[in-house]
């Protein structure tokens, strides 16, 4: 098990399925989403489960591009949403092209993830193709339910950490299970690497709220303070509402109440106030007790996976990696 | 065949798939869409074609409403790209909610689509799910050409013809081949009918782009006019640049040159000067000619179809209703 040749592998992968082709203006933009970088954490996935079970990972290649696209049109299309001005450092697709080009060359990305699938026989064609629907319902979803809690002011932590879940882990564990069917691992074992992805991916998600405020501006890749300046009800705000005396507990509803525009110094003031609120009231913390409570959950499914110790020494240790992650 | 009664057991259908479910902010956009109306041509074709080639229509139904709802996801995005007020009469999704809940509604009905193929067997879902993938790609082409017409002045009537045919023939084609699928027809009979309707789908958007400017306003649905003060360069358009004299096509350029805002008096002279250049240089009788030509070639297809006399009189006179419809 060698995550850093998946990881290469991977990209070399999706270097040979560059896509330009006509008409051009379509499919540009799908490949300066895909080529401009990430982490390819999820296809990576998908190449580590298919190894565990069948020891071959180059066969679930067009399923690990599936996800990596279908995550990347989850990007352009909540990009859009949200108004963000950078991904990955560079210009979201909206804003280098226009927002009927990040409509329209989002369609085509989530119908090409079902495409890449048609390289598999029609049996496991049919498993991922319906994991792989289920899995988009529920990120559309999460999607919703974001959107919905900006204008509700009883958001609770529990229904944070559901909203999340269909959001971005929902996606994490299927990577993982679609690799798992690829190796015809019974469903069982597959489910059981579902929950340890499931879990991991709500650990993912609070190491990722908490680096929006605390990471390195300099190498985030997104605007360090951005879930704040948007008034993101995350667990770091959430359990900030929950733990803080009256003055703190005013001033960040008072915070929250109002956007200011980007880039302002009302803004750059504005995150500057309300990061030390969390961590004069220990919310990082709190936040770094939850991921571990989500990492350990998340292993916890390992004891029942029937595979070689040393595939889940590697199932541990990527997990344990992911969320010492500053980036 | 019963074609009245395939649009009536599938709008009933509809009715029992009635989509509320949380979060509502995401489903009720999409049950919105589906039950305003529409003329059901699409999923009416897929019945009829399956009750073809096995005698049993009902069978096809999921296949059906995957069918309606790409083609309402189509119209939901696509009115949002052309910021469209109406359709069927009513608001959009996008003015009725707004842009991001289009968008999102959208993407959830391309998934949902999906979705209905899974009631058949893994054989018939990866061939229902592949030629849908293939044609939902090829209405994004459709439509990115479409965009890219607005901003180019050399235009062919062969290439509006190939964007047509993208954007909305395959569909009309993919229609009636699933129905086939979905009867266990052959590949190559499948194909015949295929080839029925992608005629027949050329024919109807001639029919459809004539209607916009002679359709009466009191049953038409869309704004009569409205590709002329969109700039539309279709095939009325570009056959009248063709065919009209010096100052005729000096008038088209200018007139075609610049957009006027919604229903203002300037609007309203534009559409009455150029739709009367039209009808001077016989564009009507040109586009009747188009319609027929493509319409005979689609009926020249019902040579190659094993089927009975019946079914094929049932295929022309479909076709010949849909030329002669009014809206």
């Amino acid at each position: 098990m060698d995550i850093l040749k998946y990881q290469s592998d991977f990209l070399s992968y999706l270097r040979t399925k560059k896509l330009v082709k006509e008409p051009k203006n379509l499919y540009e933009p799908i490949d300066y989403i895909l080529q401009i970088g990430g982490k390819r954490i999820r296809p990576m996935l998908t190449l580590m489960a298919s190894d565990i079970f069948s020891g071959d990972y180059k066969k679930a290649m067009p399923a690990a591009l599936a996800v990596e696209v279908f995550h990347n049109f989850t990007l352009v299309h909540d990009d859009i949403m949200d108004d963000a001005p950078l991904r990955r450092g560079h210009k979201t697709v909206h804003e280098k092209w226009d927002i009927n080009t990040g409509i329209l060359s989002g369609d085509a990305m989530l119908i090409l993830a079902y495409q890449y699938f048609e390289n598999y026989e029609p049996i496991v064609f049919q498993k991922l193709a319906k994991l792989f629907s289920k899995t988009a319902l529920e990120v559309c979803d999460g999607q919703q339910l974001d959107v919905d809690f900006e204008t509700r002011n009883d958001v609770t932590i529990a229904e944070y950490i559901k909203m999340i879940t269909l959001k971005t882990s929902v996606l994490v564990a299927a990577a993982l299970k679609m690799g798992a069917i690829v190796a015809d691992a019974s469903e069982e074992q597959a489910q059981h690497l579902y929950n340890y992805g499931l879990n991991l991916g709500i650990a993912f998600q609070l190491q990722d709220d908490y680096l929006d405020t605390y990471g390195n501006p300099e190498n985030f890749g997104k605007q360090v303070g951005g879930d704040i300046m948007e008034n993101k009800k995350t667990f770091l705000y959430l359990k900030a509402l929950e733990v803080s005396n009256t003055s703190d507990k005013e001033k960040l509803l008072q915070f929250y109440s109002k956007k200011q525009k980007n880039n302002t110094e009302n803004n750059i003031e504005k995150v500057g106030t309300v990061s030390a609120i969390f961590t004069r009231n220990n919310i990082p913390e709190y936040t770094h007790q939850l991921i571990e409570y989500y990492t350990n959950k998340s292993f916890e499914s390992l004891a029942y996976l029937k595979i070689s110790q040393q595939a889940k020494d590697g199932l541990l240790m990527f997990g344990k990696n992911l969320m010492s992650r500053k980036v």
